[in-house]
């Protein structure tokens, strides 16, 4: 058995009060101890001027966007799809998706996220990314069925096969959900469908939902109803789905979102970039839905790092609602661990004994973050994912003092470069 | 003479199209040339793999409360300034705010600000650490009147002493400006005086301007007119103001500012965690104005990192607007550089010829700005403070490689700690 010990930080359980001068032991890949004595162990792990705290869940990514990182930007939602992402994404090989996927979790580790869920393309690719650098991730095939009766069948398979080829795969870290894209972009048939599968492989569903004003009134048009309304309809709502953006709600889809248990994933970063629109998260939080954070793809971000979104949630629902107490720290910093932990299905998110193991540790004494008057305030509102000194996830040491260990950075640097001027070369060529 | 060649970076003029594989040669504190071909120097510094731009100008700043970041964070304003800041700051001894901007100098450098607007106290400290620092600064004595006769006098006097004492020192680096607090804490008749001494002084004036409704409540209320229409009787408004906040304008303000050439400093960060509102910067930048960025201080920040207040301008103006064309990468890096550059009157903000060598590289070869598709966007949407490798202000290399050479990083980081702990005690003890 191994045994890590990280000592002399300040523990921020996310489980009750920080802390001070704590320890934390890890046996294998799970949390063994959390508290004021230390503990014999194999390897010792100084946490000095550190906060330590569970890894950050990013809860909706699209990871191998990477790629398209700064490719397009600063354009209306359909010109930014249709002229510059769709083109480029036709061209997407295996090996782009698992090299934009290897550069995405790099990222990742390096900010401090241990866990992240991902909709996406050439999925078997992604996995094998997941697999290889050590980090923990919820994988969907993205399914987008567009009223086409053959392309539901073919979808569906190819989600199911990848659901059951890859559940608990890598030691457990891989877990895998059903990702059918949007209620406007699949029929009600194919998303019952959907939901019957994935209740019978006991898999959750990771859909985007109310993103845009278009989808609203899509689906008033199609359905006579909203979005919200139209899943309830058909029994999809539940504590297994994660629901992407939620913008468009009306205080009555909140309440059906709160009575089902629906994990609400919020993306403000993308939301701002796109001017897609604010979701409600107060409204959300406050009728007691699991609210999580995501940084959404890197074309509309155009980054992985949680702390960029922590800060930013904190800010944007302050000065919409014009109340400076809207979004405490605290409550963002849930948002960012134990929520996304709870939206994946993770034992993840809160540093406790039989917890997996997926810890990170926050310089805190660098100029950015110098005084340090109240840590938590420091995580939100001042500090950036270069202030991630170590992460650990499933036991596992994957960077050490700002050094990732499990990936070779110069070579997924090259590669993911190379493969990115491929393919934006291939989309001008058309 | 000193002459340091940078080479083989993209250069980012923001005077015409980017160079890539460029040079740029300083002479001396100066820029000697910016183009395609090899120069002679003594030193050379390799940019392979950088960008290299102007540094960035963080026009609205309180340099000193870096002591307390995170000292106070989501609580009303009057509450947050009533309990918290202002029992703390009552507090400050000269040493503590020589201490406060050096380590805020120190953040600075790190995150590529080469130049700054400070409105504080004890700013003889703040000029003496500007010196120390190797910086560049535009400094003004924080004067709040409070319609006291007896206090306006010396207020004056000591705003005035302090504009003639620094002005032009250490090298011209240092420049000074008066700093009347806002048109709701100083009279009329003493901003008519201020702005007198100014004209004879030749020196700018920076004051807050329609940060709050409250302010706008109380102008009307006490002279039936808004704080610009006040301020523009008065004959105050001019190229030499710089307005921090801005928020709560009409279009009527915004057009009596255009007329006056005012510069209005845009605080993204602060305004969006204080609630203050959201300034009309889109409607500004249309009528010609020239917007700055600022970060405020660190209290209501709480960083001092211009890449996230960059960031967050571009995403907050395309959500207001429900508009994702709105504050384009280019124009917002403009405000973060040029747009400084001209509320300060300093000589940079531009790479050509004869400008001040104000220069940063910003390290694109790191995984969160793989790959690289159009590097102004990384600059805006991707990079962050620690992308910075390289900060050279007036010619010197005051950080090379991530190593700051003109702070002794550790004596800092160690003298704020005590510092903030020391004043939070006495807060406290109060």
């Amino acid at each position: 058995m191994s045994r890590i010990l990280i000592k002399d930080g300040y523990v921020i359980t996310m489980d009750g009060p920080p802390i001070e001068g704590g320890y934390v032991l890890i046996e294998d890949d799970r949390i063994a101890y959390v508290g004021r004595e230390e503990q014999k162990a194999d390897q010792v792990i100084s946490a000095k001027g550190c906060a330590v705290m569970p890894g950050l869940v990013n809860a909706h990514t699209h990871a191998a966007m990477t790629l398209f990182r700064g490719y397009a930007d600063d354009m209306p939602l359909q010109q930014w799809l249709e002229e510059h992402i769709w083109p480029v994404e036709a061209h997407l090989t295996d090996n782009d998706v698992y090299t934009g996927t290897m550069l995405a979790c790099l990222e990742m580790i390096r900010s401090g996220t241990t866990a992240f869920a991902d909709m996406y393309f050439h999925m078997d690719q992604a996995a094998r990314a997941v697999e290889d650098s050590g980090i923990r991730a919820s994988l969907s095939y993205g399914m987008i069925e567009l009223f086409d009766e053959a392309k539901a069948k073919t979808e569906l398979q190819e989600g199911g096969r990848f659901v059951r080829q890859w559940n608990n795969a890598a030691d457990g870290r891989i877990t895998t959900m059903y990702g059918p894209h949007a209620p406007n972009t699949c029929s009600r048939e194919f998303l019952s469908k959907v939901k019957e599968q994935a209740v019978e492989d006991n898999a959750r569903i990771h859909i985007h939902m109310l993103e845009t004003e278009a989808e609203l009134n899509q689906m008033k048009e199609q359905y006579g109803m909203c979005s919200v309304n139209m899943l309830d309809e058909i029994g999809f709502l539940g504590p297994d789905v994660l629901a992407a953006h939620c913008i468009w709600l009306s205080a009555g889809d909140m309440d059906i979102m709160a009575k089902k248990n629906v994990n609400a994933i919020h993306c403000p970063v993308s939301n701002m970039k796109l001017a897609s629109g604010i979701a409600p998260v107060p409204e959300l939080l406050s009728r007691g839905v699991n609210v999580a954070l995501g940084t959404d793809g890197c074309a509309s971000n155009n980054s992985l790092d949680m702390f960029g979104e922590m800060k930013t949630a904190a800010l944007l629902h302050k000065v919409n609602a014009m109340d400076p107490t809207a979004m405490p720290a605290g409550e963002v910093l849930k948002m960012g661990t134990s929520n996304g932990a709870k939206a994946l299905g993770i034992p993840a998110g809160i540093l406790r004994q039989g917890m997996a193991a997926d810890i990170i540790l926050v310089d805190m004494h660098t100029p950015g973050l110098t005084p340090v008057h109240e840590p938590v305030s420091h995580l939100i509102y001042a500090a950036r994912g270069p202030d991630v000194k170590t992460t650990i996830v499933n036991g596992q040491v994957l960077m050490e003092d700002g050094i990732v260990l499990s990936i070779d950075q110069e070579k997924v640097i090259e590669q993911a470069s190379s493969a990115a001027r491929r393919l934006a070369d291939k989309a001008k060529a058309n």
